[in-house]
Formats: C-alpha cells, sequence, structure tokens
C-alpha cells in the first residue's frame, strides 16, 4: 500500500580508508530514491565539474548571504580558505519528495547537522580494527607513511565520537554493511516518531 | 565475524485480530534465535499444558515471594483472579545467551515492562484501518456482534497508545510485516548504544 512519507537524513561518517564511499555507491546503486547531498562552496569549478551536481558554485558573497539567511544545514570556513556547507534547501526538498539523502560528513560536521536537525540518522562506519584500518590504508599505495600516520591517529580521535551516533555499521564486508543501512533506513521510516500523521489518520478511521 | 551481542527484548502489541500472533510466529520460523517469552501464572495447567513451555505454574505463594523478590518485569492480578506476570530471569537469561525474546503484552503491560527494562524495543501492529479490523474479526466466524464492537472500541484505545511504541508495523500483508520486524531487530543491534563494549574494544585497538 502506498504510504508516501517523508524521506530520511541520513548522515555518514567514518575514518579515512573505511570504505564509507563504496558502502554509500552500492547503497544508492540498489536505492534510486537516495540522493547524495551536494554541497555548496566558493572554490572554483573543475573542467567537468557541474554546478549543482558536483558542487552548487557560489561566490563569496552568495555563500554570506546564505550563512546570513541560515540557509545551510552546516558549513565550514577555515580562515583563507574556501567555504564548504550543506544547503538546506536540496536536502528539504529531496525528503520532501519521499527521497532520502546521504550526507558524508566528518565528526564535526555531524554534530552540527544533529543540531540543526534533529530527527537526522546518524550512522558511523567503522572499520574492524585500527589495524586492518591501517592496512587498508597501506594497501592503497597511494599515501605516504607519513599520511597513513596521520589518518591512522585521526582515525582514532574520530572513533571516540562513535557514541554521539545512533547507528555502528562495521565495514568488513560490503554487502553486509549494505544490507545493515538498508534495515537502518527500513527501522527509521517505522519510527512511530515519524508517523505522527498516519497515527492520526488511522485513531480517525481512515485507512492508511 | 561473529561479534556475539546480547539479544532483543522485542515487547508486542496490537489490538485483537491484528494478526500479531501469525506475525511472530512467521518471525520465528525464520529465526531460530528468536524466542517468545513465558508468562508464570497462579492459574491451574490445563490438559497438555507443560510447565516451562506454555507458563511457569506457581502457587499463590510462590507468586507473591517473586513479586517481594522483584523478579517480574510486569505482572496483573485482578482481585479475585488468577497472577499472570513476566518473569525476569527467562528473558534476562535467553538475551544473555544472544537470543531475542518477544513478550506479546497489552499496551498497559508495555509501558510497565519499559519502565522495568528501558532497552526493551516497543513494536505496535497496526491494521491498515479500524474497518479493516473489524472485517478480520467478522470473517473469524467466531466473534459475537457484542464482541466484535468490544473489540473494535478497545483497538481504538490501544491506538492511542503508539505514540508511546518505538516502533509501528502495519500488518496488511504477513510477509512484509516479518520483513519489517526483521529491520527493526537488525538496526536496533546496530545501535551504538548496545555496542559500548565493542567500541571500547575499537578504540582501544582490538579487532572487534
Amino acid at each position: 500500500m502506498a504510504r508516501k512519507k517523508k524521506g530520511l537524513l541520513l548522515v555518514v561518517s567514518g575514518p579515512a580508508g573505511v570504505g564509507k564511499g563504496t558502502v554509500n555507491a552500492a547503497l544508492m546503486a540498489k536505492h534510486p530514491e537516495i540522493r547524495m547531498s551536494v554541497s555548496a562552496t566558493t572554490r572554483l569549478p573543475r573542467p567537468g565539474e557541474i554546478d549543482g551536481v558536483h558542487y552548487f558554485f557560489k561566490t563569496k558573497e552568495e555563500f554570506d548571504r546564505m550563512i546570513a539567511e541560515d540557509a545551510f544545514l552546516e558549513y565550514m570556513h577555515v580562515f583563507g580558505m574556501n567555504y564548504y556547507g550543506t544547503p538546506k534547501s536540496f536536502v528539504e526538498e529531496e525528503r520532501e519528495k519521499g527521497n532520502h539523502v546521504i550526507l558524508e560528513i566528518d565528526v564535526q560536521g555531524a554534530k552540527k547537522v544533529k543540531a540543526a536537525c534533529p530527527d537526522a540518522v546518524l550512522v558511523f562506519i567503522a572499520p574492524p580494527s585500527l589495524s586492518i584500518l591501517k592496512a587498508r590504508l597501506v594497501g592503497r599505495g597511494t599515501e605516504t607513511q607519513e599520511s597513513i600516520d596521520v589518518r591512522t591517529a585521526t582515525a582514532l580521535d574520530e572513533l571516540k565520537a562513535l557514541p554521539d551516533y545512533d547507528y555502528m555499521v562495521i565495514n568488513d564486508v560490503v554487502e553486509e554493511a549494505v544490507s545493515e543501512m538498508e534495515a537502518i533506513l527500513s527501522a527509521e521510516l517505522l519510527r512511530t516518531g515519524r508517523n505522527t500523521e498516519l497515527i492520526t489518520k488511522l485513531t480517525g478511521g481512515e485507512t492508511i
């Protein structure tokens, strides 16, 4: 029975090398109703990058205006660097259509999003162990020893933020991680707090 | 990878005729690690009933002692009637083994269980509408008109307790309801709050 619901905002974090991108891509390949959030940035487009697809490209003035208008779920600005932010409008429009939006973001960003959007679902993708994560980074063959050390140390810091997340998915076997993400999506849609309209209809004698 | 976890306590409510028993039986048939909670009662066994399987049969004195020892998740006693209760020990022992326990109980009982066991997962099985529920009761061909009217009125009262539940599963097609129960179980096991030991191991450098 068709019961059109507001889509979910899935905030996904996890250390570099854990395979967030692989898991999310596999999830999206199976579910066309899942979208990846598109960030806004003040940096210039690189060749081939399309506005509204890879990023929403903004001038510094436009970005500042959006900040003033509270148009971001979160944004980040390091002095002298480009701005990056998550526009509320894209996320909200997709969710209103019933699509789910995945937002890949670091642990600081995730906290800001949860504060701005309390019904966001926070998922942390963790490695089976720090040593396995390190081995994966080494296996890429593209990282210097220093980069690997920095990333491993950062990973430990990030893992300490795990209790702030709603769910923890261990990316051991990608297919299993994807199934777990699917279970999280399905279960979250069944939360009574997300079905207040349905409950009102049901107690009012309507068919839902 | 084997990560033995404490099983879940799934409290399942729903109006008479909604098909709770059918959904739970189908779920248990697929998952041998799910057990049905066994109640204790002071009523005498009926022919064929086995102690510890259908009920834990207790004398009035034994039941009173268990109440004094806080050995029930919830119990009910209407003056002059038999006692019924949910012993904590059975639920805890099964959960410690990693099994999930389903407790089918009314909305008052569910509230008591949630208070005694805050990590219980409360699922309400709802009909697609009150009129469909009524039609199902009529279809049984075993209920008097008066009984149907009483049950439909009770159902409406029960539906009003929906916001106290964590999840709502609409039993429209049994197989879909079973899949939804499975998603709830899978997702709940991924909650960070249920994985504090794993998180400690992971941040301590262990493989999980």
